[in-house]
């Protein structure tokens, strides 16, 4: 097959559509399914990955006919912004697209729902990811430490900007890693942590880059990390809240997402490790005191996150029982017990050098 | 009164009690009532302010006690982080603290609330706010645009960060800003009309800073543009949804919280304009078909924040009116639907050269 940029493959798309109205017949495009039903784990790859199945959507259905103009409208959008070179958020896209056509009353499109699925079917269809066509993800994250970074004229360091670090964006497309002076990349659930192991001097002494993910992790984090990985070969290293909504934020920075199972190749990073906290911790630290009971959420949560393939691991399963058994969740913020230095000083280098990580 | 720096302040709350202690009064604090009854608007200040109410808090009364306790390991906490030049967060804070004591099973804080509520009390008692206890409040906020910082050894211009730009931290405490080369302050609510202004290169031409609140203004996003404002007398100019929490994100930039009444002097900046989404701007723009209708909650809002005195002014009313009337909210992002560039291009520039802002 030959090999197409994103705009030649829009044109593409348009071009195959236009032939089959000028041959007379019913305009129709394949689109995988999407549902979980056909989304697989991956063991040789370690990523979640999309299967064969697939549906057609045609113009001349009255079930469809909505859908497909709302494609091509998306599809005739992107066109527009790679060729102006100007990237649109999801929300300022619905915006873009909604109007009402000729003496209709109607909306094009009515909530930025439509409009989104219609971008994930484009990227399905394509086998290309939403920045590839300028949409832009939600931004979040900020990155600090010694790596050498560009982007339109500027070049900076990540490890001289104070103790704020770098505001992660949402579309890393045309960012440059000029070069990298770190062992590793520390991932890090929260704010509060990362600024505590900027105010601890933690990324100077342990030469690696701290990358928080405000939470569960942006498209721009996972990205930047996949790149950090496969660019430079930089070990990742995670640490997030020990429960279950912790654990899964690294089995989407490492396995890819079930929504964006068409995309893992680009956002996972299947050779990741996880640090932290794990439920031993709490004994080989001395931390039952400060452990939190589970909420109901998080029970049900650890119970369906045990049976996914990519958790079978016996370490993993270990985990989940023993935070079932005893009914605690640990953050990473009650390392503080041991005094603020603790998670620095000790937790981190110790684990880190003894490479004690879970799988 | 002489002045106090906040360690000394620390110390003498503790003498205090000490003293009380000594001569066999029951030791007690009296503390400022921070409920709404006891918050007031100044007109002549343009902030929230606290009143003089004030409550009495003694050890020797069952239910005083473990919060009076709470409050003293609170302050001698504080105290200790201020000795060592160390930072934690109120998550960090609430850890550090819980433990029991002696053979009791009782832990002296059982809830981050406890341990917050002591901060709010001491923030009061003494008149100082909690970055200045070294505690940090949750970080968000970017900023962008030329403006020279400097904080540790690091010195920086957050126009040179590529399209991210600085990722604010928490404590503003020892950021020095350099020099500043813009003519105002664009404070912005979404990240995506962030990233949108970056892309339009709207800093440069219109010489401006971009500052991101990600929603809610964080404390240290407060600070800062309460620091641009009184350190330089940098304009600064309010954009955000033109729906109730757009409008409260504003009032709070501007007047403070009601919440933090207290620190209203260090966190509001009461000069600061509103450009937009006015209601007005639905129809000055021809933007009736991408506005989008109130939620049951945003009419209970509006119906709030229409009685607030900061809200009295006609133009603001106006506001309320029309979007209870018409039932409408209007986003920043559907100025998109004129166009991606529209906003850096035409609505901005327009509005802020006539000064056509609310008060």
């Amino acid at each position: 097959m030959e090999k197409l940029n994103v705009d030649e493959k829009l044109s593409k798309l348009g071009e195959d559509i236009f032939n089959q109205i000028k041959e007379k017949r019913n305009p129709c495009v394949e689109i995988p399914i999407r549902t979980l039903l056909n989304v697989y784990f991956d063991e040789n790859t370690g990523l979640l990955n999309l299967g064969e199945s697939r549906s057609k959507r045609s113009l001349l259905n009255v079930a469809h006919i909505k859908k497909f103009m709302q494609m091509l409208m998306v599809s005739a959008k992107c066109k527009e912004l790679i060729k102006e070179n100007k990237h649109a958020s999801l929300r300022e896209l619905y915006y873009q697209l909604k109007y009402s056509v000729g003496e209709s009353k109607e909306n094009t499109v009515e909530d930025e729902k439509e409009s989104n699925a219609c971008v994930v079917d484009l990227e399905n269809i394509m086998g290309v990811f939403r920045e590839e066509l300028n949409l832009n993800a939600k931004k979040n994250g900020s990155l600090y430490g010694d790596v050498i970074l560009s982007q339109d004229e500027d070049v900076f360091n990540c490890s001289k900007l104070g103790r704020g670090g770098w505001a992660v964006p949402s579309n890393m497309g045309d960012l440059k890693i000029e070069s990298l002076n770190v062992d590793y990349c520390l991932v890090i659930e929260t704010d509060a942590m990362y600024e505590r192991l900027i105010e601890e001097k933690f990324s100077k002494r342990e030469n690696c880059l701290l990358m928080s993910t405000e939470g569960q992790a942006p498209r721009g984090v996972r990205r930047l990390i996949n790149r950090l990985f496969y660019e430079f070969n930089l070990p990742i290293i995670i640490f997030t809240d020990g429960d279950p909504s912790g654990y899964y934020i690294y089995s989407v920075i490492k396995h890819g997402s079930m929504s964006l199972a068409h995309l893992s190749k680009h956002l996972g990073t299947p050779k990741a490790k996880y640090v932290g906290m794990t439920m031993e911790d709490v004994y080989e630290y001395d931390l039952q005191n400060v452990t939190e009971k589970l909420k109901e959420y998080d029970i049900k949560r650890a119970k369906e996150l045990m049976n996914y393939p990519w958790f079978k691991d016996e370490k993993w399963q270990k985990q989940f029982k023993l935070m079932l058994k005893k009914n605690i969740r640990l953050e990473q913020q009650a390392l503080a017990n041991k005094g603020l230095e603790f998670v620095a000083k000790k937790y981190l280098p110790e684990k880190i050098a003894a490479e004690n990580f879970l799988p």
